[in-house]
C-alpha cells in the first residue's frame, strides 16, 4: 500500500501543529476585536461559483482546481480560496437583508489547488482573512489593512511592509487595459501560451506570469498609476493618510494587480522585510476592494473589501525565528509511581491535577527510576513528581524541577498549590536568564 | 447560477461559529493537558488507505465515500474520518521510531460522508478526537475514556453516560461471528440487501443495521459479553474499575459494537441523558482499542486506542441549552462620531483600543445619534463611546452603559483604565442579577 500522503499534501506535526494553531487563533482573536464574526462556509462547492467569482480568465480557474463529479452526478470543487463561499453564503443565507451593513466575517481553514508542489507551496493549504461588505469607502479599507498589519504584529512578525495601488474604476482599468494590449501584441510572439490566452481574456493577468523570459518583457509594460483618474487617485491617497495616522508606513508598487479577476480599487500586499537565515516567501498576505464580487455570484450590488494570509507561510517565518531563539513547548508534569498500587492511586491524582489546569502524563507500567527521568525529559516535562511507598506513607510526594534539578517534598493536600508558584517562578526563572545560545 | 451550497453541506456563521470554535479550543486545551500532542493529516488521502483501515465490510467504504481522480489520474478520498489519516502519517513519518511511547495525538477538523442529510447530520461534519498508540493497558484505555468525560464536562454538559463494552480478543471475536453467523442465517431472507452482503463480509456490522425491521430481528441475536474470554472479560472489569476511582459511572451495553472494521477489546460511547426540549441526537462521542489499525496501514505491529467526538452535535445539544440559559456573544465598544473630522481621530482611538486588547467598532461616515446608537444594540455592544466637539476640545468623551443607560464622562487619558473597570463590573452586575427570563 502507498503509505505516503498525497503529492503536495503533508502532515503537520506537534510543535508545529502548535505553531499553525497559535497563528490561527492570534488572527482570529485579532478579527474579533475589530468586529468581524466568525464564519464557516463548506469547503466543496459547486463549481461554477469560482468560475463566477475567481474568474475564468484567472490560473486558479484555468489550471489549479480540484473539480469532480459527486455520487448525484453534479460538478463540485474543493475550494481555491474562501472568499468566493462567503459571497455565495451571504447570498444563500440573505444575510445582506437583516443585519447592519457593513456585513464583517473572520475565517480560517484549508484550501486546495493543483499547483507544482515547491518548497513552502502545497497543494493543500490554510488561509485565513476576513472581508467586509456594504458599506465601501477609505476608512473601511484602511480598516482591513490596518487589521492585517496588527495580525502580523500579534504573532511577533515586526518587519512588515505594506505594498498598495489601485486598480482604479471602470473606467481607469479600461483604459488600461487597452495600454496593455497594445504593448503587449507587439510581444506576444516570444511569450507563452498562457499569456497568449490571456491577452485574448484579460491582458491584467499577463503581469501575473512567473515565466522569467516573459517577466523581463512585462517590466517596460506601461503601469496601472498612470491610467488612474484623478478620483481613483485620490482616493488611493486618502487611504495612504488614514494608514500614516496609526502609524503604518506603505509603499506604492504599480506592478501590484493580484492574480485573481474580482479586485477593483485598492489593492495591497504585506511583505517580509528580508533577513538573514530567512528565504524570500513572497506576500505573507494580501488583498484589495472589490465592486462586483457580491453581485457576480447572484447577489446585490455591494462592494466589498477583503484580506486573506497564508498560514503556511506565516509559520514557515515564525519556525525560523523560534528556532534562533531556542523557543519550545512541554508538560507541566510527569506523574512517576514505582509499584502497580502507587500507579493505581496516581491515575486519580493526575486526574485531579489535570482538572486543576496542569498539563501532564504519568507511567502506566512499572519502569526503572531512571527510565522514567528519561521519559520526562523527552517530554520536555518542567517537573517529575514521584510518588513511593514512604511518601503515600506520609501523605507527600517528591516534586522535582527537571532544570535545576531541585527537589522539594510537599504536601499531598498542598500539591496544586505549590506546582502553581512552581510553574510561575519557573517561568520567571526562564525570562529573567540571560538568551546565552541558539 | 445555483446559490445555495452543496446538499449536505451548511454555512456556520457568527454565534454558531463561535460555538463550535469554543467546543474544539475546549476540547484540543482538555487534551492537551492529558498529554496529547496536535497533529494535522490533509483531507486528501489515496483510497487505498481506507479500505484498509475503516474496511471493506463498512457502509462508510460501501456507499458514503466521496472519491475520485485527481488530474494525475489517482484514486484519492476526502477522508471520511481522521483516525486512518494518523496511523498512515505515523507511517510515513516514522514517528513510532524515535518516540516514547505511547505516542499520543490529538486533532480536529472535517471529514465527509455522502450520507442521506437529516436533522443534524451533514456531509462534511467536523471532528475532535485522540489517539493513543503503543503502550496498550487498563490504565491507557481508561485514560481516553476519562479525558473524553472531562472535555463533555468542560464545554458544559453533565448529564452524559458512559456506554461500555468489549470486542474481546481474536478467539472471542470468532466464536461470535460464529454464533452471530448461524443467528442471522435463519432471518435474512427477511433482512435488507446490506444485511445480506454483511453477513457475507463480517456479521458483526448486521448489528449497525438502522433499518427498524432488521432492528427487531437483532434485537434477539446473540449478545458479545457471552463469548467474551475470561481475559477479555476482566480486562472490561479493570476498566471500569479505574474509572470508577475517578468518578465515572458507565453501563454496560452488550449491542455496543461501533461501525467500524478495525475496532477490537473495549469500545465505548458518550450519551446525553435524555432532556425535555432536546432531542435525542445519538453518541456524543464514542471510541475504542484497535490491536491491528497501524499494522493493516503498513506500520508496526502497535496496539491503540482512541476517542472522536462528532462537533455538529456537540453544538446542537449545547445551542439548545444557551438558548435556555440566553447567553450570547457582543463587543465591548462601539465608537460614534458626529463629523468627519471626528471621525478621522476615532480611528485613530479605536486603533488604540483594540491593541488594549479591547473589541469594538466604530460609524465611518456621518450618521444621526439615534442611528449609530441603534447599530450599537443591534452589534451587542456593552458601551457606546461618544465623540462631539466639545468633548474633543476637553479631551474628554462619554461613555453610556447600553443595558444601564447610565452615561458617564472620561478623561481621554484614562479611558482604557475606565473601561476595564467599566467591563470588569458589566460581568460583575451579569452575574450577580437573578436569571428573569428565557
Amino acid at each position: 500500500m502507498e503509505i505516503n500522503p498525497v503529492k503536495g499534501t503533508h502532515d503537520i506535526i506537534a510543535d508545529e501543529a502548535n505553531l499553525y494553531t497559535m497563528i490561527e487563533h492570534t488572527a482570529m482573536m485579532v478579527a474579533s476585536e475589530f468586529g468581524y464574526q466568525e464564519i464557516r462556509t463548506p469547503i466543496i462547492e459547486h463549481t461554477p461559483l469560482f468560475l463566477r467569482s475567481v474568474g475564468e480568465s484567472s490560473d486558479i480557474v484555468n489550471k489549479e482546481m480540484y473539480t469532480f463529479d459527486d455520487k448525484g452526478g453534479r460538478s463540485v470543487t474543493l475550494r481555491p480560496e474562501l472568499t468566493a463561499g462567503i459571497m455565495r453564503s451571504i447570498v444563500s443565507n440573505k444575510l445582506h437583508a437583516n443585519a447592519d451593513l457593513p456585513l464583517k466575517y473572520r475565517y480560517v481553514g484549508p484550501c486546495f489547488r493543483y499547483e507544482r508542489p515547491q518548497a513552502g507551496r502545497y497543494r493543500q493549504f490554510n488561509q485565513f482573512g476576513v472581508e467586509a461588505i456594504g458599506a465601501p469607502g477609505i476608512y473601511q479599507d484602511a480598516e482591513v489593512i490596518t487589521m492585517g498589519q496588527r495580525i502580523l504584529l500579534s504573532v511577533g512578525l515586526e518587519d512588515v511592509k505594506v505594498l498598495i495601488n489601485s486598480l482604479g474604476d471602470e473606467e481607469s482599468r479600461n483604459a488600461y487595459r487597452q495600454a496593455l494590449r497594445e504593448f503587449f501584441s507587439k510581444h506576444i510572439d516570444k511569450m507563452c501560451s498562457d499569456c497568449k490566452r490571456r491577452l485574448e481574456q484579460n491582458p491584467l493577468r499577463i503581469l501575473d506570469c512567473k515565466v522569467p523570459e516573459d517577466k523581463e518583457i512585462i517590466k517596460d509594460a506601461p503601469k496601472m498609476i498612470d491610467y488612474l483618474s484623478p478620483a481613483a487617485k485620490a482616493y488611493l491617497m486618502s487611504v495612504i493618510a488614514i494608514l500614516k495616522s496609526v502609524g503604518i508606513e506603505t509603499e506604492i508598487d504599480p506592478t501590484l494587480v493580484r492574480g485573481l479577476d474580482y479586485y477593483t480599487g485598492v489593492v495591497f500586499e504585506y511583505h517580509f522585510e528580508k533577513k538573514e537565515g530567512i528565504d524570500d516567501v513572497g506576500a505573507l498576505g494580501a488583498g484589495g476592494h472589490y465592486a462586483n464580487l457580491l453581485q457576480e455570484v447572484g447577489g446585490p450590488s455591494l462592494e466589498g473589501v477583503g484580506v486573506a494570509f497564508g498560514i503556511e507561510r506565516l509559520a514557515y517565518i515564525i519556525k525560523s525565528q523560534m528556532q534562533q531563539n531556542g523557543i519550545h513547548f512541554g508538560l507541566d508534569f510527569y506523574l512517576m509511581g514505582m509499584t502497580d498500587d502507587i500507579i493505581q492511586k496516581n491515575f486519580v491524582l493526575a486526574d485531579m491535577l489535570r482538572e486543576g489546569g496542569f498539563s501532564g502524563e504519568m507511567n502506566y507500567s512499572t519502569k526503572s527510576m531512571g527510565a522514567m527521568f528519561k521519559v520526562a525529559a523527552r517530554k520536555g516535562a518542567k517537573f517529575a513528581i514521584i510518588v513511593g511507598e514512604d511518601e503515600i506513607a506520609r501523605k507527600e510526594v517528591a516534586v522535582k524541577n527537571l532544570k535545576t534539578q531541585e527537589q522539594t517534598i510537599v504536601k499531598l493536600e498542598d500539591l496544586e498549590n505549590v506546582l502553581h508558584s512552581m510553574i510561575d517562578k519557573y517561568y520567571a526563572d526562564m525570562n529573567a536568564a540571560p538568551t546565552e545560545e541558539e
